[in-house]
């Protein structure tokens, strides 16, 4: 399967040349490269003609000796072109396409002994990524970054979805504004969240997303972020430019490097067309293949979780009402606060029905002592991972569970106590395995311990890799929430198989969710890989449940089921309480037919902020599903069934939201109906107020295709 | 044989007391506590009616509410005496007497909603402790110290043995002087450390050592320096006072607390006889006895090292002549550079050394990939404590000694990295477990990671017993370097069986030990426990090894005997190279003969600064050594044998400095005798300069006693 077509044209430049230019294979894209009479190295990239980034400035600032900044002359440049593929353990696509030219450029610091640095620059068709590399040579082993000097030069005041730069959250809402006026909605943007650190200074994080006035859709955010802290961009409001802010550690400093190292990949992904920032396979092209040698454990999961019932008020993690808590306590002689989710008795409950409706996995939060008191404290011994409350019986469920097919998935709550983690990590780990969980699900709601290091530093960059490396050592897959965001190492550490890392389901219960936040995702977050969004809220209008909770969620019940195929991940939730799924037992087929691995993915269409519709072939099987969904306007969505193989009928199962459909008003209304289609067929869609459409197409015998319309 | 006394005096004192008093069992000591008219706690202390601590204050400053510094009331007070006695797992003694009289006052802040707090005091005979603690009540849980604001206000400006504060080494030597010069002392005094950061107020670090002008003997330190940072003391040259200064964490703060809490007891060891500090157990009665409950794998143990001839510049612990090494590297490629010294070969020469003179355990250094470039970066990723060298042969050697009776000791340098070390923690101990290690050595030389923490900090005071505990569950004792020093947990913990945390023979290679030193350490730094100080070097001229060092070991040959019992450990190593001991077969014996473990211990003569003699029965043996070391100046020492039982004659065996020793001049004269002695013998015995006496006594058949004289 793999072709491979390596071009080398290396270039000695002895001083002479100052520029470099590359293009992309389909020449679309244009990188030069070029030094300043300074000697600083600086770059500029073109999209058909027009600008995406204007001559920018490149740089390491070294806090421990001489910078990598100025005084640089190019000492070698070379040029490759690299035409491949790979076939991810799981993904969008079963064959991904790698192709790309390359420019590396060595650049010498005369007055610094010669000693050099490397750039180098990868242009794909749909974008670019650049990094910094340092390779060993003498007087250059370990040295310090005090901060990274890569700008990016706009080429207008663009609309740009953005949340403010912060060291420790990336729960915060999008913010859609110009460029410009980020400073003046930097401060109204950081709301209030558990655990955060905002930049002073008006910032960005990445994944940022921007669109020009000339309709150029360009998304900025790094690939491979690796032993490196996490980048995110001040904002220049005047100028039009974006600067390099790494997240620093306790005492200021940003990164410790040794020797061949790198920084991570810079990407800058653009296209004239939505659709193609959401193809886009550039972030993971940029990660390298997986080093685990036997990935047959890895499996795409759907679940249900004793998880949701805490946000709706129904039940507490916390077992006891005592307030004040240590490890070494003996629960058993606290009183219970009768409102403990993860009983014996209430798992089974979940067990059962998972089981009956084939649903594989089951997530238990608040299973374990240290709930009482386990936020807000900057405690660190706040759980061990291995002890579980009196009314949870671990092996007496794990029997069970096995017994009915189903798996229980960990949960690992840190409350960012990440040395305190760490402490119990094989022990929990084995845990695990003597008990029977294929995954965890790690939690680090809370400052940061090392006290002063933050959760996007490069110390807890390298720990939550420390992490998914570990419980590969255990087959073991992990399922982080509030780490840093991803960056494509989904491929280097597939077992690291999905990530929250942003605002997801849980802010639903608290406070909402904006129509509009669904359709900005893809653009932003999940541009670095699988969301674990946690959908499926079928019961949307949160006080019929019943426990005192008056909130909403603010989608129709129809785009929660388009979610499973617009939000794409190999872990899938059915988040909602399972008295709700059945109440609803035609809608939830969706859920339990979806599929969760995929042979191809066709974004029909999109944009950031107001739709996404997607279809993808399921993995070895002639099926396929389609979620569209939209922001708080009501749209026509347009799904082109061109996708299909040629002459052959389907059966397509259409979930739409009922004509009087609205989020806001009438949630729960869909309907749902059975259609022959074929290669040919387009169907128009309504999609309600904040409203959905999924569908699946499945081959049909002619008995069941029987009496069915074409679309 | 334990008789317990329980007395309780409870005084329910409604507002109107301000002052309570104790006195120790034996009338000598009085303690006062008083409030002052602002609320504010205040202690005094007498011996024999002379002042020790004139009215100090006392309080805890909080970093995130209200302090405990003022405004309170003492709502309770309860007076307790208690006589009892404990045996150690090892120690000075088989016994411990315990017998104090207590006083617990309970104060209360009316104005912070009747938050209340505890002092408690326990007067022992030969000096006082005193803690702070938290109690759970509504309204305190969690809080934050800022400083603790405990003071020391002197009777005069004693002469005082001190080392300047500093929160990342203890391994400064001391300097003596008057209190009051310390300021303009400092400067000199903070010599330059491999990793330290010095308090730059005028400071001490604890244990310290003073001598008033009228005879007392008063020593400064803490016992049971748990989930809390070390204490160390600030100094007020100008009005006498010492005050409290805790060792920050990254950002500033000193202690994270939860209730049920509590400080350390600060204690304040007095008696008018120098010899009376030194037998003192009132730092171990402090501690908590051990909660482990199998000790029966915990033994005192002697051993060799691959270790002092790196210091002599014979060989190397690293391998290769790389000067950039990473983990992931293959060593195995890299170039020998020909003088690694923990290869198969040596090591099987240091086993066999070992094992033809009963020595039971060899420490090897140097053995584990990661030596070429381990200091002086900062960097996290040092060491795994699993990967040998590809010229050290783990599994052949563990056959190897084990054949020959021999244990190996696994050293495992950190580097400072305390991350990096309990991430590999667990596999480091099953590593050992699986190759017959029962004791590790661990070292923290570097700045500390996580970046900003402190060698003596609550992150890192609560690392190193994370470290024993983890250890015990394996079975292995562990032997701490560069860790925080000793405050008596060698009782909770006993498998941390011996730490060095101080300026130790390593020094002697590294321009030397002052001849006094040794004078002073059991005054001060082994007032908290038992120090690996590596004693038995017999070449004292470094340059006659011939490996270029031409350094030399400030010490006679025979005080580096006398050490074995002057410093009480028990671990003891005999340091020197298997060859230096070769060629001094007879003085060697005595290391061979000198036992580990105490029935009984009696400091016959002392003084800080000038000279110790001390004198041991072996436990479960008739059997008694004798150490006496004296500082620069020659001196007579004075052995009465009178610890012997009455009427029976003993072997008495004699290793004293030749008529001419002297440690610049002529260390390794010495000579040998055997006489008898009875409970009625006196020696006297004189002493080179740096020089010392050891004497072993056994019982001797009629044969064996012919022809001897009496003393």
């Amino acid at each position: 399967m793999k072709h491979f077509i390596f071009l080398l044209v290396s270039l000695f430049l002895l001083g002479g040349a100052h520029a470099q230019t590359i293009t992309s294979p389909d020449k679309n894209l244009i990188l030069k490269f070029e030094l300043t009479s300074a000697g600083r190295p600086s770059y500029q990239l073109t999209y058909k003609n027009k600008p995406v980034v204007k001559p920018s400035l490149l740089g390491i600032e070294v806090a421990n000796g001489p910078s990598f900044v100025e005084g640089f002359t190019i000492s070698n440049s070379e040029t490759t072109t690299v035409n491949d593929s790979w076939e991810p353990v799981y993904g969008e696509q079963k064959t991904i396409k790698n192709n790309y030219t390359e420019l590396v450029v060595t650049l010498t610091q005369k007055a610094q002994k010669d000693r050099f640095i490397k750039i180098r620059f990868r242009l794909f068709n749909d974008g670019l990524g650049f990094r910094y590399e340092f390779p060993t040579q003498n007087g250059l082993t370990y040295f310090i970054i005090k901060e990274e000097q890569t700008e990016v030069n706009l080429a207008g005041d663009h609309k740009i979805f953005w949340m403010p730069g912060d060291y420790d959250t990336n729960e915060y809402p999008y913010t859609t504004s110009k460029f410009s006026e980020i400073p003046s909605l930097q401060k109204k943007a950081t709301i209030q969240i558990t655990a955060q650190q905002p930049i002073a200074a008006p910032s960005v994080q990445t994944p940022a997303m921007l669109k020009s006035a000339d309709g150029l859709y360009i998304n900025l955010h790094e690939a491979a972020l690796i032993n490196y802290p996490a980048l995110q961009y001040e904002v220049d409001a005047k100028n039009l430019k974006l600067k390099s802010h790494l997240v620093p550690d306790a005492i200021g400093n940003k990164g410790y490097m040794q020797t061949p190292a790198q920084s991570p990949w810079r990407t800058i992904i653009v296209s004239d067309k939505a659709t193609d920032i959401l193809a886009s396979k550039t972030i993971l092209n940029l990660n390298t293949p997986t080093e685990y040698k036997d990935v047959s454990w890895i499996k795409p999961m759907k679940y249900m979780g004793v998880w949701w019932e805490y946000f709706v008020g129904k039940s507490s993690w916390a077992y006891s009402t005592a307030t004040n808590v240590k490890l070494t306590d003996d629960f058993s002689t606290f009183k219970p606060n009768g409102r403990h989710g993860a009983t014996t008795e209430n798992v089974k409950r979940y067990i059962d029905f998972a089981s009956e409706h084939g649903i594989e996995g089951l997530l238990v939060e608040g299973w374990n002592i240290g709930w009482e008191d386990w936020i807000g404290n900057w405690k660190e011994d706040v759980f061990d991972f291995v002890t579980p409350y009196p009314d949870f019986n671990v092996k007496g469920l794990y029997a069970y569970a096995k017994a009915k097919n189903v798996k229980l998935i960990m949960h690992h709550e840190t409350s960012g106590a990440a040395t305190n983690y760490e402490r119990h990590l094989d022990r929990a780990f084995e845990f695990m395995n003597e008990n029977g969980y294929p995954a965890v699900k790690t939690g680090y709601v809370g400052s940061i311990i090392p006290r002063g290091e933050h959760h996007d530093g490069q110390m807890m960059v390298n720990h939550y890799i420390h992490v998914a490396k570990r419980a590969a050592d255990y087959k073991i897959m992990v399922n982080s929430h509030e780490a840093v965001r991803p960056t494509g190492l989904h491929r280097t550490y597939p077992n690291w198989f999905a990530q929250e890392s942003a605002r997801g389901t849980e802010f639903e219960a608290m406070g909402g969710l904006a129509p509009e936040h669904s359709t900005i995702l893809p653009f932003t977050r999940m541009m670095g890989g699988p969301m674990d969004y946690t959908p499926g809220i079928f019961q949307t209008e949160l006080s019929k449940n019943g426990f005192g909770h008056n909130g909403r969620v603010n989608t129709t019940l129809v785009k929660q089921l388009a979610y499973y195929v617009t939000m794409y991940s190999p872990l899938q939730m059915a988040a909602d309480l399972p008295e709700n799924y059945a109440k609803y037992p035609d809608a939830f087929q969706f859920i339990k037919d979806v599929a969760l691995d995929w042979d191809d993915t066709y974004v029909l269409e999109a944009e950031p902020g107001d739709y996404v519709t997607t279809a993808r072939k399921a993995k070895g099987k002639n099926e396929w599903y389609i979620g569209g969904i939209t922001d708080e306007n009501p749209r026509t969505a347009t799904v082109n069934f061109s996708f299909l193989p040629k002459g052959k009928k389907y059966i397509a199962t259409l979930y739409a939201d009922g004509p009087q459909a609205s989020y806001d008003k009438n949630p729960q209304s869909y309907t749902i109906r059975k259609v022959l289609v074929t290669s040919k067929s387009v169907l128009k869609q309504g999609l309600a107020s904040s409203g959905g459409v999924a569908i699946s197409v499945k081959e049909g015998s002619k008995d069941e295709m029987k009496g069915l319309k074409n679309l």
